[in-house]
């Protein structure tokens, strides 16, 4: 029965759709928003509901080593443990292990050194330390779904090698070949029928792969097209700019079958979820709006930018902690009815952050969070009413 | 005509009122939050709204240095700047410099060395070094007042010399003397009709002194009786313990204007709060719930100490950094509504805390807030419907 998918709409600027699950149903395009730690940082669960939050998304790496899996699954299921009673994600954990090995793709980018030696991949699994207590844990595909099981949420993700940006043709495809491997033995252990946390409403997600290069990414989706996934994810690397990530996007849309959702995994910039869309993304996940909001920065419509000093944005956000906001007796933004821009002016946002408040960032995430909602049902009026031009001026300004 | 007060009855178990402000009514007795930097750490003023929060007590040391009082008075008054509409306090700024100074009172009682380099008091007022910056300020009777005018609240105080507990007879009846001196420059300046920020809603509240010496509070009283004060504080030292404390209420409330509302500064214990209402207190204010809270406490009532695990309680709340909670999938207190109890369990508040995130205190905060709200109201039903014992019993166990 759970979960379920199909499409409404098809358009070049995107496609409308709805995914059923057991706990409520996602409209397509649709942004989940991250709770690492079973929590979003700074905002409670029912205050999240009432900003129309489609999904919440649990990682699986940071759960495991912290409550653990077992005390999760005793208070029912990563939803019910955080008061949520909407549709849950949880990632496989790769992507957390891996950063910590080989870093972010930033530090990649800037050339800070790795610290590889927390990590050793082997054809088993993941071996790494726990950033808890230094014990020793091995990632495996089984486990990863074993763990995902416990959590119980509705969707769930196969573990991959997340590889860094800069490898080779051949690094990458012994990589996405290693992946395929893992992928094959996460939907044996997700279908084994006696797995001691079976959940008969999951679906399993498969995760393309191939880097930027177009033959492997088109052998992965062969692979995942052959395989009885639930869904789609894209993963592996996009590229350095958002340019190369549409065409690394078009390689990995491209014969992906069409009945099954397609996640993006960690795009949060408003102009690639755009472009994303538009390519045929459905849903996106991406700890940008709410890290950025505990920075100090609240995203803005294009409509601010131009009557705004100059230094008050960068990258469709303003950044509270600026001096210019000291006197600055406005809401962030006059047009917006989120709670924080119906009672708080950017002078008493600027005060709570210079004055380190824990109260600023959850007000600012609050503000980011209800952006990304409306940006999103935005999105999906514009895809049925043929207005997605008109939509892509408001949001993102070109 | 703001504020005025009224009282409906007076009964041995404390008197019921009304404060009347510009920004709404208080029933007394009431119990004020702190909002040390215009925000309740980690709750949404929307938030503590919907808690039925009575009024939000603000600090003019912290405000004055940060974000500065004109800055708040361009925005309106403190009310304003933080986006709560409801009645407002400030304190004179007194507590906080000497705080500074002589240390708390924990850190004297305990014997920690005191850094009274950064204090300077003269008959002028209070010199200290800011906290933020290091530059030197003189806190005056007449900048608090100036400051307390320009943040608006709808009841101040005037500033007074805030003693450590254990100096002597002498040492005591010269600082109520100076206090005296700063109360009178206080009232003058307040009454001047062309100060800048000249507010015609506001109340201000004399302080009494005198220590543990029945003479010398009775001198206080008797000053305090004499100037047209709005309401009276209670100030001064109260002693080491809740016995002795009692003992300094009889002798402070003794003669002292049955007509106006008396504020009992920095008491938010449960167990205080019972006794000082029965010796006539209408209204208190204390950092305690918000503090614990952030700490890990969830107060709770005395029903639960008898089943809970001895390990469970400390002084009227649980610590839900304790272990035995790892797996107590029941919420803080199973009869209470706040919207902690309605989604979290002790399982999910331990698994937050455990994992440092901020929604741990906010959530805890909450719980608390919420608690002493509902104390609050018990309290003033009891008055009303002569069943405090029964209030009692069911708040404070005895």
């Amino acid at each position: 029965m759970f979960p379920k998918f199909t499409v409404k709409k098809n358009t070049p600027y995107g496609r409308l759709g709805t995914i059923f699950t057991a706990h409520g149903n996602i409209s397509t395009p649709s942004f989940f928003f991250c709770a690492t730690k079973a929590t979003i940082k700074g905002v409670d669960v029912w205050t999240m509901e009432t900003l129309n939050t489609p999904v919440i998304l649990a990682n699986t790496y940071h759960l495991m080593l912290q409550p653990g899996a077992e005390v999760i699954a005793k208070s029912g299921s990563v939803g019910t443990f955080m008061g949520w009673s909407g549709p849950t994600y949880t990632d496989s954990g790769g992507y957390q292990i891996f950063s910590l090995g080989y870093g972010c793709v930033s530090q990649e980018i800037k050339g800070s050194p790795r610290s590889g030696r927390y990590l050793k991949i082997s054809e088993n699994g993941a071996t790494f330390l726990s950033y808890r207590d230094g014990s020793t844990w091995c990632l495996t595909p089984e486990l990863s779904i074993h763990v995902q099981q416990a959590l119980g949420a509705d969707c769930i993700f196969t573990l991959d090698e997340c590889t860094p940006y800069h490898i080779s043709y051949e690094q990458t495809r012994a990589s996405m070949e290693q992946s395929h491997r893992w992928a094959k033995r996460s939907l044996t252990a997700f279908l084994k029928e006696d797995a001691p946390y079976k959940r008969s409403y999951q679906g399993l997600y498969g995760i393309s792969q191939g880097g930027i290069y177009p033959d492997l990414r088109c052998q992965s989706v062969d692979f995942l097209n052959s395989m009885p996934f639930f869904g789609h994810g894209i993963g592996g690397s996009l590229g350095k700019t958002s340019a190369q990530m549409r065409e690394v996007l078009d390689m990995a849309l491209e014969n992906l079958c069409p009945e099954r959702p397609i996640h993006l995994l960690g795009i949060g910039k408003i102009q690639d979820i755009f472009d994303g869309i538009a390519k045929g993304i459905d849903t996106f996940d991406c700890v940008i709006p709410t890290r950025l909001g505990r920075h100090g920065g609240a995203l803005i419509r294009p409509h601010y930018w131009s009557t705004a000093h100059e230094a008050y944005h960068s990258r469709a956000s303003i950044n509270l902690l600026k001096a210019c906001f000291k006197n600055d007796h406005r809401p962030i933004d006059e047009t917006c009815t989120c709670p924080t821009c119906q009672r708080y002016t950017r002078a008493y946002l600027h005060h709570l952050m210079k004055s380190k408040e824990i109260s600023a960032g959850s007000a600012l995430t609050i503000h980011n969070v209800f952006f990304m909602n409306s940006m999103m049902e935005a999105i999906r009026d514009g895809i049925a009413l043929n207005s997605m031009k008109d939509v892509r001026l408001q949001w993102v300004g070109d």
